[in-house]
């Protein structure tokens, strides 16, 4: 592949710099750096350059994208989500893998190069969404890097034979082991987090705990998840995701679970949910230094039509939300969609350094801050030095 | 100007119909019209059409737009925010008809056909926002339409001679008189609302009051709005904008509340804000016919970098801010930023029907559910018939 030079982009901001990429990779960042001969060339006019988007909390294997519009009619309790998704999708019979091809698109249109998704795993689809994305995976490997964890989103222990079945997706080569409300929806913390602890345990694989539970039943599920994280030695490779209850219980029980996620640690992921949903206070807990990332978590599917895949429009929501107005409050929301997810899936090669891979979104904006205010169509997305998506359109072939 | 045909539009959402344009007016809307001789022919290619959108409540002529990227600096208080505010624009300098020309290129790329802006008008800066703003919208007047609110940023009793410039600013066309938390900022309720609404029933202008007080500071400003409006005859005429009181008092009190908002018609405006800021419960408020509308607030300016223009992200945010998922709760909100303000503003010829003004949008999207969560890129925006924007981009010429 020849040289691609880019020229007067901002690197997150700041003073205009040329960025050449060389095998896929970031080969030098600078001003005024010269043309190799038979260079392509990129007039980025002043664009701010970010490292590629990372969604690393995401559903693709049950989206409803590119099918006619389906309102949403679920009930308003998790309860009533579950159910009213496994009866919708059985009804509508569509493929994991098509669908998950469907929505890269979207994701590779937006400038998102890292996902980490969220993969049903249960007696009722068994691993058929697993296989379904691995499939898609493989096909599009040169678009997107996808990490899975397989996800019991029907529960644990209330539907047994869930515990083998991701012990088998392991086996299978997901990289990460869910959970989810082990008192909320299972009402055996006990027996699900030591199920699920165990077989991450075994294979070597993360943990990642969808965690709606509010005030203190999250908070003790915090403490039983640290505990474990300890005891197996998985410190750096667990996160719990929504921690609803960080942003509801007491200031003391608060600073305790800090205590606790710093020791371990183990990160926290927020999408700042819709309505008047509690979430992590963001601010307090990156000055603490505890890890944060984000995702668009389910997109358009059964739980919600509202979340679009737009991960540099999540970084405004994170700030939105937060009530974050200052350019370092910004960034935070900004470094979650980005640095802070390539820590969780642990990308080796990640970032505007010289030596990184050239995963690259340009963006019409002078700052940091202003590209999340504003998270205009993407310029230009590079994946390890190819153009991926320009003008807010992925450049996949329509037959993919 | 010949006529346009806009072939295959979905008119929110549901079959594909055709819309004629005539004379800068719906001509006809239905299946399978045919074209007039000489027609310019529109493929909308299954497009939502929705009306242009309305931004009634925002502060064009103090916007940062189109200068460096300005990091936020004020203080957390609304007393920090007009503080801060005065040292920031008397240091820059800019020109209210400059800056006001320059967002407005933004406002017609998002597809908003009507703006209400709140104009500062003080001792300080005199009437000379006021007559900048004027200005510049006697220069567009083909791009777009604009009412203003004579605003007293910097309060009314506490800045001696501001009523006295409200009146002013009514007698040279101001076409509503603002407010500014008469108990909070003033603490003299009885005086900036005696004074403000004796202007506009001198005038015949509307009101409309920044209310951020909250709790029963709130509620009981809320109740002085509706004594004055219901004795000087102004119902149908006065908005309260913010009202985050209505997001925080009791059940019962609130109740009491609509029920003072419906004997008087009293409109109100919230754009979902940023933060914890409780906000008025839009479908309960909704259902018992509170009107409702929404705006910008102020874009890129000194209160917050966050805010983008865009109204069809609005009524986005406004659907994830009250935990709408269902079609009917997403409508409301996209009705906030259309069909809402377009009432408050008294626009008589707007809407889908024939006979309308036509101002349209047309969106990617199937349902108006749809162009709510993905808030594209406007496909193409009417201005009375004329082009105005294509593709995200206003064709205003660049010196303008
Ligand atoms: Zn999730
Ligand atoms: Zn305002």
């Amino acid at each position: 592949m020849q040289d691609l030079l880019i020229r007067g982009a901002r690197p997150w901001g700041g003073q205009t710099a040329d960025i050449v990429v060389r095998d896929g990779r970031i080969a030098a960042i600078g001003p005024d750096l010269p043309a190799a001969p038979g260079a392509e060339i990129v007039d980025a006019r002043g664009c701010l350059a970010i490292p590629g988007l990372v969604d690393a909390h995401a559903h693709i294997d049950k989206t409803l994208w590119g099918t006619p519009w389906h309102p949403h009619q679920a009930g308003p309790s998790l309860m009533d989500k579950i159910n009213n998704e496994r009866q919708v999708l059985a009804g509508l019979g569509l493929s994991p893998e098509v669908q998950s091809a469907r929505l890269l698109r979207r994701l590779v249109a937006c400038g998102t190069t890292h996902v980490r998704t969220h993969v049903d795993v249960g007696p009722d689809v068994g691993l058929t969404h697993l296989h379904g994305v691995q499939a898609m995976r493989d096909k599009h490997r040169d678009w997107i890097d996808i990490d899975i964890v397989a996800f019991p989103q029907t529960g644990v222990m209330i539907r047994p034979g869930t515990l083998d079945l991701l012990e088998q997706a392991a086996r299978d080569g997901a990289e990460v082991i869910g959970g989810l409300d082990p008192v909320g929806v299972d009402r055996d913390p006990k027996g699900q987090l030591d199920g699920i602890f165990a077989i991450a345990g075994r294979h070597g694989c993360g943990v990642d705990i969808h965690l709606h539970d509010r005030g203190d039943l999250g908070a003790v599920t915090v403490e039983m998840i640290a505990e474990r994280t300890r005891s197996l030695g998985l410190a750096g490779k667990v996160a719990i995701s929504h921690a609803f209850c960080l942003g509801g219980v007491e200031p003391a029980r608060l600073e305790s679970l800090i205590a606790l996620l710093l020791e371990n640690d183990i990160a926290i992921m927020t999408h700042a949910p819709a309505g008047p949903t509690p979430f992590p206070p963001i601010r307090l807990l990156h000055e603490r230094g505890v890890r944060l990332f984000s995702g668009s978590d389910g997109i358009r599917d059964t739980w919600s039509p509202l979340n679009n895949g737009d991960m540099l429009e999540r970084a405004f929501l994170l700030a939105y939300r937060s009530g974050f107005r200052d350019d370092p409050g910004i960034e935070v929301a900004l470094r979650m969609a980005t640095y802070g997810g390539a820590q969780v899936m642990s990308v080796a090669d990640y970032g505007l350094t010289v030596g990184s891979a050239a995963d690259l979104v340009l963006v019409e904006a002078e700052t940091a801050s202003e590209a999340v205010a504003y998270h205009p169509p993407r310029r230009l997305v590079l994946k390890r030095g190819r153009v991926v998506a320009r003008d807010g359109r992925a450049l996949l072939p329509d037959s993919e």
